[in-house]
């Protein structure tokens, strides 16, 4: 199997749960290595390579971040890429690397969650990361989203909260 | 999307612990309906159908729940199926499947998991059903096991358990 | 063991995450029966009392809803209560009801938890009601607020948040 | 408060599901210090020791390890102690305490759980720690068994497996 980069930017699914505040906010480092390394009991010969680009609800981030998005992904030799981001501007982000990176030969999957992975029992992520990589195998090269059990083009932005 | 058929037949990826046996049994009604209709936040327009073939621990299935396997997917009309199925027999399931529907043109996923779903919260099911799932989409017709990550024929027998 | 009576009024304790309002929000029917009946392996001659006396954030509990309380308490024949509220207010409440009902030969317990017991796996919810139930055995007749490993007199007011 | 030992023995309390064996087996180091630690939002002055006797299962538990037992107690300045426990030999143990420490003037609890905390979201471990430690504050002198919601003397010997 070909090797698949992993870029961490935040968002619910790589968050936990914070009593002060009452709501999710985003692990300053991600778990999402140690939850696929030692969760998901994976096959020895899978090969991922972890980058965290930022820690950050995909509300606050800046279209800065998402330079820097395009130039991880022009860097990265690997042919595969798996984004975890934050739900609400998860097809705003598809849009942006789709417009900056129209011609990218690689498959790049967005992803994220609507309950976080970290101590929440009932959390979309680990369903919706395994689904992300069913997807990367097979996909045309491009942008895409994957989430809610489907693999949608950047331009489908469809609605996820409300 | 087109209409995916779920067969369940038991394993622990569908199984609760059994206090008094130590041990995960599975449920004699799968949980799996309830779990992705409920926690997967998936599109309205996904469209499952449920049948329960039998609810057994993988060791103790027989040739003759295997073939009513093979009818179950003559009959039913959807092009892709997800088999639900304990590890123990994962593979020699699939093996079986391949030796009587050597032409059938659907696409047949196998999964299962190590831990169960239902109760614990490290289970690599929610995982295993996303790729599943996934692999579905793009596979070329034909008997697969997902399983760990990635998508064996059913010749690769891997050993599951130690 | 003499029966006791659980009034349920909300509260993160008896919450369960919105992923819309990214934050917990109170059942509206107690998820506490069912936990309590089911999860705890209790012995089969506890004999509990069930009552719903609302389902809100304690920060939008109204004094009326406290009357409530303290009719409930003066009315109910059992000597033993527990009361499951929202952290916010836990000890306001706790100071309203030793001022309503100061002579109460009974023992009254108010506890809550900082995480949902329902969909959290890492609630504090199940630990502080075995507390208060095993305070509720030995205590003095009064009212008595259950959190943090610690039984603690209304006039402690304890900040539970920042 | 008076400082507390916390004594583990091992037990399906302090156990983790293992794949391969398909039952809960004792962590070699407990898991107990950091779940009360991180978990439990404790009060600050809240005084813990912890002692790791051994990781067995109860029905592997030997004398040998219950004159071990004895001698902690004994040698241990704190007034309350409360020992995790497999469930098979729960109330054996505490009659062979109770028969060499029949004038010992502390408090001991012995608990334990049908469920593992670690991994399982359905536990009974965390209420019945809760439980134990409400129970260890006014009870009298002595050995208790405090599981199932009850306390229970030595002599009470429960049934808690079938």
């Amino acid at each position: 199997m070909s090797p698949i980069t992993f870029i961490f930017t935040g968002g619910t699914i790589d968050s936990c749960y914070d009593p002060e505040k009452c709501t999710p906010v985003p692990h300053q480092q991600s778990i999402l290595p140690l939850f696929i390394e030692k969760r998901l009991h994976l096959a020895p010969d899978i090969d991922f390579k972890y980058i965290q680009l930022c820690a950050k609800d995909s509300r606050d981030l800046l279209d800065s971040d998402r330079e820097e998005l395009v130039q991880l992904l022009q860097e990265d030799p690997n042919e595969r890429c798996i984004i975890t981001h934050g739900t609400f501007t998860l097809f705003k982000t598809a849009r942006f690397l789709q417009d900056r990176l129209p011609k990218l030969e690689k498959r790049i999957i967005l992803t994220g969650a609507m309950v976080p992975i970290d101590g929440f029992y009932h959390s979309d992520g680990p369903f919706n990361l395994g689904y992300s990589l069913g997807i990367s195998e097979r996909v045309d090269n491009g942008i895409w989203v994957c989430i809610r059990g489907k693999c949608y083009p950047p331009s489908a932005d469809v609605p996820l909260h409300g």
